[in-house]
């Protein structure tokens, strides 16, 4: 299946279940479309946190695609959607037609999908993979810059590795700066501010084995968190895990 | 001083300290000189182990230079060489010129004082040069592939970094596989057989700070024991810390 012919099935709600797995190779994206008065901080919010919030594109105010990942209609081309309003998630959609105006303008940012690609090209297993979970999430104590409205602590994904394993990750995800690069932590996860490695804030627990250390990379979540404690009036994101499936091939997305 | 200036007084018996902090952001070359039958051995355990043999020059039987890393004769421009007869150091000496004979060959391995100062170009203290101590050096238990009559295990240096620190100089060091590329490990020494850190093999013991890591990088001591135990006839090296200085820059190894 072609990233546009997915895009068809979302937009007749033929598909809307997670895209993981799905199209293989090509770049996913989290997206988040709000008001364009609030465009301007949430850009700038963006570009000072881009290890966390990595820009893959920002639409014109109205525009519902943009042209460099597709040809789609981000109003109906992600499988679902959170609505949050006044920083409360009040419902989850299959599309967002009735809810777009034409001063609205979204954001699509890289996702961890994208070098996970590339960590299991290298032979590196990722447990929460082969155990069909959802990655591992933490907030942490790590301040984000803040732009106007929008602040917060980074959210980061956990991938248990072993040493090996670790410095290879490091070298891999550093060629992906678009879609958060490498680690920002490993090891003791209360020098972040993480008190449980067992108790997740999103996403689920997986076994950390003997001789393997937990690895730290910013997360996707961190400008969603950043978008309630904003209280926004209106706001819109992807589900977790149902993410705008793009042309753009993750190759593309390497530094080098 | 340039490179060139410095190997003159090598070679006149005026430099005969060690290189370290000399000829800043110049290449400095471990050396091993030896008869020709056993060179192909040798070239082959260094291309079989090029991450702690990393080769950056094999010169012709009888030749006394490599062109490609600067005008100079190996038998006086080091200053100091360590002589070795069926695999024990007998003697130190400031040339080999009587030593030397039309059928021998030298090998110039890259050293780590080249990754060493694009960490401190980026801000990363490295605490052994900071004490004015020899980097503290380690057997371990990772076999090297054996070639011919040599072969042995790893040796590797450790600095102690911050978690931070460990994944920049991971990236820094991906970018010079020819000076023993990113570190082989961190954290646990026992992974890889070291059982005292406190009793480094080679080199001196530095203080571990609370949030460090040791971090380790496969070490250019690692062909010269494998030569000792090979138990040459004759064989010769630099003196540890006396390097050949080249006229290569230390950003022409990085590979990109």
């Amino acid at each position: 299946m072609t990233p546009s012919e997915l895009r068809q099935l979302c937009r007749s709600n033929q598909w809307t279940r997670p895209t993981s797995g799905v199209c293989d190779g090509f770049v996913q994206c989290n997206i988040v479309a709000l008001p364009n008065c609030y465009a301007a901080d949430f850009a700038r919010f963006c570009a000072q946190n881009s290890q966390a919030c990595p820009v893959l594109g920002q639409s014109n105010p109205g525009d519902t695609e943009i042209a460099a990942l597709g040809h789609f209609d981000i109003r109906t081309d992600c499988p679902r959607y959170c609505v949050f309003e006044y920083g409360a998630m009040t419902q989850e959609v299959s599309d967002i037609k009735d809810l777009w105006a034409d001063d609205w303008v979204f954001f699509a940012l890289g996702c961890s999908f994208s070098f996970e690609d590339s960590l299991i090209d290298a032979g590196i297993r990722l447990r929460h993979i082969e155990e069909q979970k959802n990655v591992a999430m933490y907030n942490t104590n790590i301040a984000c810059a803040s732009a106007g409205i929008f602040s917060g602590n980074m959210v980061v994904s956990m991938r248990p590795l072993t040493v090996k394993e670790t410095i290879r990750a490091i070298q891999i995800c550093t060629r992906f700066p678009r879609v958060h690069g490498a680690p920002i932590h490993f090891g003791d996860p209360a020098q972040i501010g993480i008190t449980a490695l067992e108790s997740p804030d999103y996403g689920e627990a997986v076994d950390i084995h003997e001789h393997e250390v937990p690895v730290f990379w910013a997360c996707g979540v961190t400008p969603q968190r950043a978008l309630m404690a904003a209280k926004v009036p209106l706001a819109i994101t992807h589900s977790p895990g149902h993410m705008l499936v793009t042309d753009l091939r993750n190759a593309h997305l390497a530094s080098l």
